[in-house]
């Protein structure tokens, strides 16, 4: 085979034999171990071919390994069928890590390179603890992405964008001092960030580094008496970098970062989290810095959002919610009159977007799938899938970054006549999870992960499960997915506090024949105090009917109807004002109680 | 304050002076990191006076501190009132840890010392990193017990029995075989074993060293070709002896583990499981041998019962279930004629156990709580606090051990009238929970903490919840709590597999008035595969009626209903066969559907 990729794998063995390495790793993150890198980092992808959102390759002089997620087991697949690698489906039985696989190739004294930059502090001890078990070393110091990843794009220097303040959120010093007063209890001199989106919240900035996520690349370090962030000062308009120097944030040079870190004296005492900083630049601390591992500050400041966030965050939603509810209604016509396609449809929905005040972006690929192709959960379509809207479900998972929010919704749509009952079966189990979820109760302390069950349950006693997590955090137009917390099987260990605005989206996907999804974004709001502790519920601010023509209603409890009496009635109260008389009729119609 | 126990610290006090220890931490464990130690290593009791089945007590020249969880804030305080101690309430806010704590207050360059025969190698590792992080030193050689424990009980000597090998079981040689595969899958060389069940499961051997939990001292090393068993040789019969020899089983002095483990040699990859083996034993291990740490693997085998354990376990609940009906039976009429009281009917329970086949001893202490009493969830009764029963809940949770199985239940039961209607609505919330947890069905791969959220979110709800967990596993005529499941919200990342033994015990507790608890053993059955893969569900094998008297009938689902009446049924058909005439007709009404 005689592709692209393999060339360039071809010359990294090259590289590897001239660096005297046996194995490299290659992952998928930049050096802010951001879930979407730009392109500048996109080298897993140049030698792969596989452009999914993780994933690791592997080469070593006689194999090369991709290991992929779920998500990602047919993509894979698909996408390198004509590189020479095997794909590795993580989480399959008998599916080696590629961690162990490398113990088990490499013999011992052999030396196995990776990007400092590319992985986390903790997944690089993890790997060199590992490796070193069996006697393999690990260079973490390699630099030759650059001389292989050609032609490489630069950096991105767009101009950032700040907050407008009218929006009532904290200044960058209130912010600042909070970091500082987490500092003191940990008792640290310096405390360091690279998170994307933790700076741009700390810094109330905005950028268009990364597709869909407002963010800037950038690194911070605060000390009690400074902050320095480190930023191409491009970037930056005359303006920006005034109030910055105005309200005494020292702007560096953003390569200064790694040198600046490995200055700082022995005897500081350095808090970082080893989940979300580098391995490099944590390996550059001098010896005797005390080395402080802790959840990332900023990423649990900026969770808590405050009153005046959650107001802007709920306007967003009322926004969405009338583009919503106007492509929903055109859907339904437009089925009758028109041909439809995934990518028409989802042109539209943007159409209908874009005439919202504030709205900036789409927060993620819209995920527009029909039929069989939503049975595949990360599916987006593109011009060779795109496929026609005929009967059937219609998944569409898409959302907005408006300048007073972020957006997040997924809806399941009748199309015509479901003819296979089970369809409509499993689209009121993932109905009955999604409203166990948001009907929750629950005292304080209790993890993503404690309430995940809820969602499964009702499917669980149909022996129907789903490979996804449940719910994730939303940024304050910002990141579509933040944490800390998780709401899935796997505990994160983060619990969800007052405050946290978290999706809800459970889903059950039949190969080959359909897929189902409901996702409302939740404030988590404090319910009440008794002699048992203080307890939370969640109130749905996604303002949007969930279509109610495929729900088997003998499978809902009273409990169930009446909640979603309640949210549709509430979806009507809010957004049949802002709705032409037409619309107005068919929302009346979708929110009927049933 | 004058004392026995503050004499005791005094002396402790001398000893470091002499011994330069600016600390020392007195835990609670044997060398077999036993949740019950034989009085031989009470040391952490005989210096505080303190009793109950975990904590910790740290000593320095200025102050003296005990810490314990939630279950010992009471006993704790009433237990050390004359001893110049401070109570720490682990897990209440600002509350630091012992290790924190040691950080605050010692100097660095101090030394801290611990017996490393008394703590686990992953607690020993925590304490040694986070007290070097402070430039605190750790002592785990000491050896100080002996001159300050005075007079210090002998370990026991008492004899063991074999297990009856008309039950069925595996030999000893195809357990050990077990072993040795899940030994290459690690590739060691040499297996590490010395909890105290494990043991005796592994070598169909029982004893009576610890009360209520038939185990032996004893510490085990497993090589691909040999297998050690380090006892004191008196506790072994001739028969067993002989049996052993003839099995190829090398017996050796239980003094001489320590100095066999250290003379494993270099090279040597040897697993462990670091929460199961003490430090002492584990830092014995010479330079060069490789540490391979893996969740205890007797114990895992051990969890899944194989077909025929389940079946004696299952004879075993039904003879447990005769003696509960023919007790609950005298209870309801014993009430109307004479004075109960918590002890009376706890011994008049054990003579109805008494009566059966196989019975050998209960398997925990009873706790009989009648009234404001059942709100201490660990309350056991005693002389001085043996309460009258009266017009209330009495709240008995008692097991046995018989040669066939070790049960474990409890059984709120209502005495006379309850006045509080709070009392019924927080009796059928426990009810509620316990059904949706028995009622479950889950994937292959659900952990216990998944599964917990289905036991509390109906008093969630009512936001009401318990400190407790729910459910843990229990032996095969072995000790009550058994791992490695844990369902609890607290993660053990331990998955419920078919085959575990798991109880599911959900309660409310109100202080001063009233504590309710409900619970049954379960066993994890295969449900059926389909698309989404394996599901598993629970199958309750107590067999005792549950009190319906005070259930809110309408607070049930007809689900709740059907599965109550079910289970009732099944009661009915099992016990009544096996009880006389009069306790048949009472089992009747006590069965009735509801």
């Amino acid at each position: 085979m005689n592709t692209i990729q393999n060339d360039r794998l071809l010359k990294v063995r090259s590289a590897m034999q001239e660096l005297r390495l046996d194995a490299l790793i290659v992952r998928t993150e930049d050096p802010h171990c951001s879930e979407y890198p730009a392109e500048h980092w996109k080298f897993r992808e140049y030698l792969s071919g596989f452009n999914g959102s993780a994933g690791v390759l592997v080469i070593t002089h006689q194999h090369i390994g991709l290991w992929v997620d779920s998500r990602y087991y047919i993509q894979a697949e698909k996408q390198t069928r004509d590189v020479s690698l095997e794909v590795f489906k993580d989480g399959m039985p008998g599916v080696p890590s590629y961690i162990d696989w490398l113990t088990y190739t490499l013999p011992s004294d052999s030396v196995c390179g990776i990007d400092g930059f590319t992985v986390s502090y903790s997944e690089y001890k993890n790997i060199y603890s590992k490796l070193k078990e069996f006697g393999i070393k690990v260079d973490y110091k390699l630099n030759i992405i650059n001389e292989l990843y050609v032609p490489r794009t630069d950096l991105p220097l767009d101009e950032i964008i700040e907050m407008d303040y009218s929006l009532g959120q904290l200044t960058r010093q209130e912010k600042v001092e909070k970091v500082r007063a987490e500092m003191l209890k940990l008792n640290a001199s310096h405390y360091l960030l690279s998170t994307l989106d933790d700076i741009a919240w700390l810094m109330n900035l905005r950028g268009t580094d990364v597709e869909y996520n407002p963010v800037f690349y950038s690194h911070v370090i605060i000390t009690p008496e400074e902050e320095h962030l480190y930023i191409d000062p491009h970037k930056l308009t005359s303006v920006i970098s005034k109030r910055l120097d105005e309200e005494g944030i020292k702007v560096s040079l953003y390569d200064h970062f790694e040198k600046n870190v490995a200055n700082i004296p022995a005897g500081s005492r350095v808090v970082f989290d080893p989940n979300r900083m580098n391995a490099r630049v944590v390996n550059a601390l001098q010896d005797g810095v005390i080395k402080v591992e802790a959840p990332n500050i900023v990423e649990q400041l900026k969770a808590i959002k405050t009153d005046n966030e959650i107001y802007n965050i709920k306007s967003a939603h009322i926004k969405d919610g009338v583009a919503m509810v106007n492509f929903l209604h055109w859907l339904q016509n437009a089925y009758l009159t028109e041909e439809l396609t995934e990518l028409s449809v989802a042109a539209k929905l943007l159409e209908f977007r874009q005439q919202q005040h504030g709205f900036v972006s789409e927060s993620f690929g819209a995920i527009s799938a029909f039929g069989p192709n939503s049975a595949m959960c990360h599916y987006e379509p593109t011009i060779e899938t795109n496929a026609r809207i005929e009967d059937g479900f219609l998944l569409l998972d898409t959302g907005g970054q408006y300048a007073d929010g972020t957006t997040d919704i997924t809806r399941t749509v009748a199309m015509g006549h479901i003819a296979d009952k089970q369809a409509c079966i499993d689209y009121t189990l993932v109905l009955k999870g999604h409203i166990a979820l948001a009907r929750a109760i629950f005292p304080e302390g209790t993890r993503g992960a404690q309430l995940d069950t809820l969602a499964r349950m009702a499917m669980w006693r149909h022996q129907i499960d789903y490979g996804h997590g449940t719910g994730h955090g939303v940024g304050f137009y910002l990141n579509v997915h933040e944490g800390p917390q998780r709401i899935g099987k796997r505990d994160n260990n983060s619990e969800i506090k007052a405050g946290y605005v978290t999706t809800d989206e459970p889903g059950i996907y039949r190969e080959g024949k359909w897929g189902v999804r409901i996702e409302n974004i939740m404030v988590c709001e404090k319910r009440g105090e008794t002699e048992f502790g203080t307890f939370l519920n969640f109130y749905p601010i996604t303002m949007c009917p969930i279509d109610k023509r495929p729900i088997v209603v003998d499978m809902l409890t009273t409990e169930e109807k009446d909640w979603l009496n309640d949210y549709h009635k509430r979806v009507w109260e809010t957004i049949s004002p802002l709705v032409s008389e037409e619309v107005k009729a068919w929302l009346k119609s979708a929110t009927d109680a049933i």
